[in-house]
C-alpha cells in the first residue's frame, strides 16, 4: 500500500488526503497546529468543506519526523508563506527514495523561486535530495472533496517521478496528466491570481463577458511570454496548469482574487478590499514577484503592471483598463 | 470617409453596423429580407438588441448591386448557411479594390471550407478577386451594441489587408488586433460551439467548475491539434479567436450551445433540446464538418467525437463523460 504524508490541513490538503485515503492509500496528515488535527481526527470533518466526511483510516500527527518516516510520498499543502519553514523542518527526515509533491502555489518574493524550488533549496542546504513534482491544475478543493470530476497535471523534469505521482493520485474522478515543465507549471499557478485581480477590477467597473474573455486570453499571453523568457515550454501555458487554472480562477465567483478585484473596481482601497474579503488574497501577495520577474526577464506584462499601478495608487482603476484598451494597435 | 456595406441584419451585423456608423463610417445595411430593413430604418432599433439605437445616418437597401457600389469594405454578417448564396449574388458587383470582411462562423459540410474560403470560391468562379479578411474573437453582440470594451482579431495572410480592417474597425472600446492565420482564426470560431455542447452536457450531468475548465482546456488542445494538422499556426489557438472565443462561449449562460448541451445532459433528446432552445444551435450544425476534418487530417478529437456519439444516440451522455475521464493516463 502506498504511504503518503500530507503536510497542511487546509481545504486543498484535506480534500486530497481524503481522495487518497478513500482510494486505498495509507494517509497521514501533519499540521503545525495541534487543534486542527484534534478537530479533524475527532469530527472527521473540515470546517470549510461542508458535507465531506474523512475516512476513519486516516492518521494524524503534529510530529514531522513521524510524518516523514516510512512514507513513499510527502505532499506539501501548507500555505505558500510556510513552504520554506516546513521544508526546513522536514528535511532532516527526508530520504532520496521519497517522492515530494507540491501543491502550494506562489513565487517567493526575495528569491523568485517557485514553491518546489524552495523545497529543493532547503533539502540542498541540509545536504539532502529527493525527486520533486509539482501537481497543479483547475481544481476547486470543494469539488474534489465531493468526487466531482477533475483533471490535473503532475510536472517534473524527472518523467519517471511525474509518472509515479500520476499513478499514486489517479482515481476514476481525478485524472492526472504528466508533463516535464515543472517551472512553467508552477508559474501559471502563481501568476493566475494577478490576472484574476485584473478581471475582477474590470467586472467591478461594469465591463462584460467580452472584456473578461479578452483579459484572460491576453493575460495568458503575457504569462506565456514571461514563461518562455524563463526557459519554460510554451505548451505548458495552453495546458491545465496554465489556461485551465486561469479559467477556473477568473470565472468562478468563489475566487477570492476575483472578489478582491471587483471591490477595487467599485472604488474601494486595497485595505478595504482585503478586509472585506477577509482571507488571504494570493494575487496581492504574488504581485511584487510577478513584477520583478517581468523586469528581470525584460518581458512586457501590461495587465500585471496595470494591476500593480492600481494597487500602488499610481493609477485609478477606471483609467487603467481604458489605458489597456487604448494601447497601440498591433499584432496579436 | 470610409464606406462600408454590411450584408445581414442579424444581431452581430447590426451591432457592428452601429459601431461603425457612430464612429464616423458611412454604413449601408443590406438584407435579403425587406421587412427587416423597413423595421430597422423606421424604428432605428433591433428587436434582439434592446436599448440600442441606430444613428439616423445609416442607409438600408435590399439591392445587392447598390450595396456593393462604391464601398471600400463589404462585411459579410449573414448566417453561415447563407454565406455562399450571398457571395454568389454579390460577386458580379465586387471589384478587386474592395476589402471583404467575414464575421460569419462555420465550416461548410460538403466542401470543408471556412466562410471566407467560400466567399473566395464564389469570387473565383465568377472570375473576380478581392482581399479577404476574417474578423473573429470573444464578442457578444449585445455588449458591442452597448459599447462595452471588446477585443477582436482581423486575420489575413495579406497583412496589409488585415491592417486596413484594423484601422477601419478600431474604436476606443473596440480594439482590433491582427494576425496572418486566417484559416486558424476561422477554425476556432467554428469548432468552439461543439466544445460548448460538451461543456453544457457536463454541467447538465452535475459536473462542476473543475470539469468545465478541464473540458475547455482539453477542447482547445484538440482544436489546436486539428489546426496544426491543417497547416494553421499553433499560437492562433491561444489567441482571441481560439481560447478567447472558446471561453466566452463556454462560460456565458447566454450561449445557445451551452444551453442545448445542458438539456442533453439532463437527458433530453436532440430534437427536444433543439425545440426548447428555439434558435439555431451552431454546434449541432458544425459537428459533422468537425468530425470529417478530424478524420481527414487523422487527428484524435475525443471531446468532439464523444459529442458526436451522444448526439447520434450511440453513447449515453452519462457514459460519455465518464469515458472521457477514464481514458488511458498520458502526457498532457
Amino acid at each position: 500500500m502506498i504511504k503518503i504524508a500530507v503536510f497542511g490541513a487546509g481545504t486543498w490538503g484535506i480534500a486530497l488526503a481524503r481522495l487518497l485515503a478513500v482510494n486505498g492509500r495509507d494517509v497521514t496528515v501533519w499540521s503545525a497546529i495541534p487543534t486542527e488535527l484534534k478537530s479533524l481526527s475527532t469530527t472527521h470533518r473540515h470546517p470549510n468543506l461542508p458535507g465531506m466526511e474523512l475516512p476513519s483510516t486516516m492518521h494524524y500527527t503534529a510530529d514531522i519526523a513521524e510524518a516523514c518516516a516510512g512514507k513513499d510520498i510527502l505532499l506539501f499543502a501548507v500555505p505558500s508563506p510556510f513552504v520554506r519553514s516546513t521544508a526546513k523542518k522536514a528535511a532532516p527526515y527526508i530520504s532520496d527514495s521519497q517522492l515530494i509533491v507540491d501543491v502550494a502555489k506562489g513565487i517567493e518574493d526575495k528569491t523568485l523561486m517557485t514553491m518546489s524550488e524552495i523545497i529543493e533549496d532547503e533539502l540542498t542546504k541540509q545536504k539532502r535530495s529527493a525527486r520533486v513534482v509539482a501537481l497543479s491544475g483547475p481544481t476547486h478543493a470543494e469539488e474534489v472533496a465531493r468526487d466531482m470530476p477533475t483533471l490535473i497535471v503532475a510536472a517534473s523534469e524527472d518523467e519517471e517521478a511525474a509518472k509515479a505521482v500520476q499513478k499514486a493520485f489517479s482515481t476514476p474522478t481525478f485524472r492526472v496528466y504528466t508533463n516535464t515543465d515543472r517551472r512553467g507549471t508552477e508559474l501559471g499557478g502563481a501568476v493566475k491570481n494577478v490576472i484574476a485581480l485584473a478581471v475582477g477590477i474590470a467586472l467591478g467597473l461594469g465591463y462584460g463577458d467580452n472584456a473578461k474573455a479578452a483579459l484572460i486570453t491576453r493575460g495568458n499571453a503575457e504569462l506565456s511570454r514571461l514563461g518562455i523568457a524563463m526557459g519554460c515550454k510554451p505548451e505548458t501555458f495552453s495546458g491545465l496548469s496554465g489556461m485551465g487554472d486561469l479559467i477556473v480562477t477568473c470565472t468562478s465567483m468563489h475566487s477570492r482574487n476575483l472578489h478582491a478585484g471587483m471591490l477595487l473596481g467599485h472604488g474601494k482601497t486595497v485595505e478595504e478590499a482585503k478586509t472585506e474579503v477577509g482571507q488571504v488574497v494570493e494575487g496581492i501577495n504574488a504581485l511584487p514577484a510577478a513584477c520583478r520577474l517581468a523586469k528581470k526577464y525584460k518581458v512586457d506584462m501590461p495587465i500585471v503592471q496595470s494591476v500593480d499601478a492600481i494597487l500602488g495608487g499610481r493609477l485609478a482603476a477606471s483609467n487603467a483598463l481604458a489605458s489597456l484598451m487604448g494601447r497601440d494597435l498591433k499584432r496579436e
